[in-house]
């Protein structure tokens, strides 16, 4: 197991090669455009990442799993070998767009079958934007069992980026629970439904630190582990570090902060930020961010790195790292109290930092001024034959066994519901700000079919859950694009009215965006990537309970599907006589 | 979810039930045989089978899992849904011989892929002998995890067993652990090996008793819970009962007893066994037993029936169940301590029930007089880089992810090593009373390959394990046949001598048969059902750590295969372009 990299030979046959050459020609210079070649193995291991034993997918061993680092043209080759007993797998590379390679997508259900234990799946794509990306399965609730990393595209030599820092640092974060995924699911699947509560800790780069005092006693805590010793972000005086932060959490909004230290955004999802301070970061799952933080405060000290639960009230202890003055020790805590972060609740702090979010100068890629077609997304909290669920305009998804790539790429029409799911809602009549009348929703496995190349406004909209006076953050994820963010708002989004204040100006491209309580978000996107595509809220327990969709869009066009997507309901066994 | 029953209508089209009328008709009068359709989904719940919470892999709820009832020459069908989130299935009819169907015997990696979540398979056989058997998960180490029941095949109507009794009752017995399945599973492939422990408690008809003080108190312990109270077999004074009792330990050989009241074994994994009387039942895991007992004792009060742990060192309370005289309450507690079970390391008393059952008089099979092949399987307890395994002839048996049936069937011999597996050891120098001086084994999921219609003795050659002066008790299990117990014997089988004391005469046949401590068991078989089957410790953790074979044996004759056993590996998609 390992990395290992293939210069590229770019003009070589045969014509696989030739294809694929062609690919990287397009997006850099070939002579640059390398194979990144990585094996891994998924196996079940024992971690403590906050002191606390259970068990945790792993990849080679490890969570989080390896950082892919790649130059932007290069082609990204990992070979997936599941080693789990009697679970399958999958895996998405969150921010990647697959262009060309839809197959590749790692999102279970929708383009691909699961991969079964034993064996070997090659995930194989271009990455062709620089910046900071994630991976992280995408099957059933595996993601919150540690499945996840990072994958960091770097410019091609020579090119540089619009802005100066002397070192590179990767930050993942995570929300982390003493119960098995297994419990959780069983739990939100069941009548009455069963909550697992909010998380035990919090992980800065897969550490955290839980009070071993509150374990059970059959339970192994050991707060000495050195696997829950706090991460240590060491610098030197007076450099300027680019911190990339991604969060990979299973359902908190969180709030990043360097004690003392302010923070300078320059860029999100891959795409250039215009540069603004902030003291705090608030960050929601599936987000990625860069700052810059300069060490540039009093270095005879360290000081904390804290992470703060947001949007939800929080019962989880502060997460820390230590931000580490060199030459002082490691280990010497900062003589200071961590930072507690934001008011858990003060919305428009957060909603003000989303707005403040916007392509910089220079590098802003201009929307289409109109769509094609506009999908409205009211999101709630359900009740579906007594079980809770969430559901868009009343919908609650549910995904198939066999993937919709292969199913609408062979014609297998049967094999999902050909009603399309609702182009919007009753916005004149439903009230946002009360627990709905009758909050049953059905269930469908209806997809959205989008005009190819067609220009596409998807509009969420908040609402109350089934509890008084409660509206939760959704931060939404669109596959296989970047969609640029248009607007946010507070209370019921007003077709007529609020287009007219869109930003078209610089608007911010991102792959994942927050939907904040009682609040709208609206986005376009360019249906310009021939594939089937899921549009999700990344808290895993609501994606699982229903809060997504999927969209379709020049199917068509996709090249012959591999077959190792298949296996799996339909697509079990095409053909060939045993 | 349910059962419902078809009436056999034997002369209708088209040709496939022409042809299954014609399997029915060999074996039972036509107009009695019916199809038994079943329909299951396989989900995890929250169970507290021994008041202490955990998850269970139930069928439609619950665990054992319904009961299937059937007469001899139906067929059964059972349409397997599973309903697990991430994780495959496959149900294996334990002593079910598959006359004609190999692909439904349920064994995956052998006979089939999983099943995968959100899929429907559906197993289909005839069910030709009255008896007592079982079905459990064959997959990763899912049995432990709850999925498990009975079958009870009764003689169609007007036929009589050779014995006589008034009541027909189930007795399932089980294991049980607090840890789930995964965590065993993973500290069995550790370096160096983590061990679960003894289990907890040991469960009759899924129900037994924790001391819920010795909980975590992060644990859920509910010893008010109705799951855990015992289970009642209540009787009437004067009648006799057939109780069929079954054990489906992971570990475990039982013995048990009811208090007071002797018991005679009649019959044995489908077989009448000559009757004889016993105090109490030694039983080990993949074995039944069908043992008459009369309710002749003091009908004022209630008996305790008790379940102790012998050949291992008991560190797990005995398994209570009351056996309850009407109209006394069954909740009244016997006044007398329960039975503590015979000496758990009485050796020869177990070994002297097995000597004792020996075929019923009248319904003996003969064997036939000579084996076309022997083979010898020197069982020991083995070291592959580091880790712990368990072997036949210092081999140790690794799954393929291709099942057999289908590479054997359709010439894939590339996907598992086309080495056969030594037919032997060095009998004449191996110590089986010491530690091996080296115990490093190799693994291999090579098969023995025999010819169709010979027949086949089998020599199981018990040693020491990795730890001086211990030798442990291996249930061995054979699918697709019934062999014949031709002997038992202490120490080193010697191939001149111990065969010329083989029981010819009466020996009882079976589909499971203990190995005990530094002995010898010896059986035959006819290799006449065409198939691949395997062969192997039914202690769940052993073949798990590779205490298994397989044989293949005129696999040409087997009918087309259904496509609904592939889907992985080698068969994942076969052939059409998508």
């Amino acid at each position: 197991m390992g990395v290992f990299q293939h210069r590229w030979l770019p003009c070589s046959p045969p014509v696989a090669v030739l294809v694929l050459c062609l690919i990287l020609c397009m997006s850099t210079p070939s002579a640059e455009a390398r194979v990144r070649h990585h094996r891994w193995e998924i196996t079940y291991q024992f971690k403590s990442p906050d002191c606390f034993q259970k068990l945790a997918v792993t990849i080679n061993g490890g969570t989080p799993g390896p950082t892919i680092d790649a130059q932007q043209g290069d082609t990204v080759v990992v070979e997936v070998k599941n080693g789990l007993l009697t679970e399958n797998v999958a895996i998405h590379w969150h921010g990647i767009r697959q262009i060309g390679t839809p197959w590749s997508d790692g999102t279970e259900g929708v383009t691909q079958c699961p991969i079964l234990p034993g064996e070997t799946f090659i995930y194989k794509f271009v990455v062709d934007r620089p910046g900071t990306y994630i991976y992280h399965a995408h099957y059933g609730m595996q993601r919150s069992a540690g499945l996840h990393g990072s994958i960091i595209v770097s410019l091609p030599g020579g090119v540089k980026e619009p802005f100066e820092y002397d070192e590179d640092r990767n930050i993942i974060l995570n929300d982390w629970w003493h119960r098995s995924t297994y419990e959780q699911a069983v739990g939100l699947s069941s009548i009455p439904f069963v909550w697992v509560g909010e998380p035990q800790s919090l992980l800065i780069n897969g550490r955290g630190r839980f009070n071993c005092s509150q374990a059970g006693t059959t339970a192994v805590c050991n707060p000495n582990s050195p696997q829950c010793s706090p991460y240590v972000l060491t610098v030197v005086p007076g450099k300027t570090y680019r911190l990339r932060i991604t969060s990979i959490t299973s359902l908190s909004a969180l709030n990043f902060e360097i004690e003392g230290h302010n923070m300078t955004i320059v860029e999100t999802d891959g795409h250039y930020v215009e540069p603004f301070v902030v003291k705090n970061l608030n960050i929601y799952s599936g987000e990625t961010y860069s700052v810059l933080v300069k060490a540039d405060r009093d270095p005879s000290r360290n000081y904390w790195a804290a992470l703060n639960v947001v949007s939800r009230r929080p019962t989880t202890p502060t997460g820390l790292a230590v931000f580490n003055y060199y030459p002082n020790h490691p280990s010497r805590s900062p003589p200071t109290a961590p930072p507690t972060g934001p008011l858990w609740n003060d919305t428009d702090y957060r909603l003000d930092q989303s707005l403040r979010i916007r392509a910089r100068r220079g590098y802003a890629v201009p929307p289409p001024r109109t769509a094609d077609r506009v999908i409205t997304f009211l999101n709630t909290q359900n009740r579906i034959n007594n079980r809770t669920r969430w559901a868009v305009n009343n919908v609650s998804f549910t995904l198939p066994h066999t993937p919709y790539l292969v199913t609408l790429k062979q014609g297998l029409l049967h094999a999902f519901s050909q009603e399309p799911p609702p182009e919007t809602y009753d916005y004149q009549n439903y009230d946002i700000y009360a627990v709905a009348r009758n909050p049953n929703a059905t269930s469908s496995d209806g997809i959205y079919r989008l005009e190819f190349d067609s220009t596409v406004d998807l509009v969420l909209q908040n609402a109350n859950t089934m509890n008084p006076n409660n509206s939760e953050t959704h931060p939404w994820h669109l596959h296989g694009h970047d969609f640029w963010v248009l607007g946010y708002g507070k209370g019921v989004f007003d077709p007529e009215k609020d287009p007219k204040n869109y930003n078209l100006m610089d608007p911010i491209m991102k792959n994942t965006v927050p939907l904040h309580p009682f609040g709208w978000t609206a986005i376009r996107f360019r249906a310009d990537n021939p594939g089937v595509w899921a549009f999700h809220c990344h808290i895993e327990s609501h994606f699982f309970m229903g809060m997504g969709v999927v969209f379709e869009e020049g199917v068509d066009r996709v090249g012959r599907l591999p077959t190792s997507i298949m296996g799996c309901g339909h697509a079990k066994v095409l053909g060939r006589k045993p």
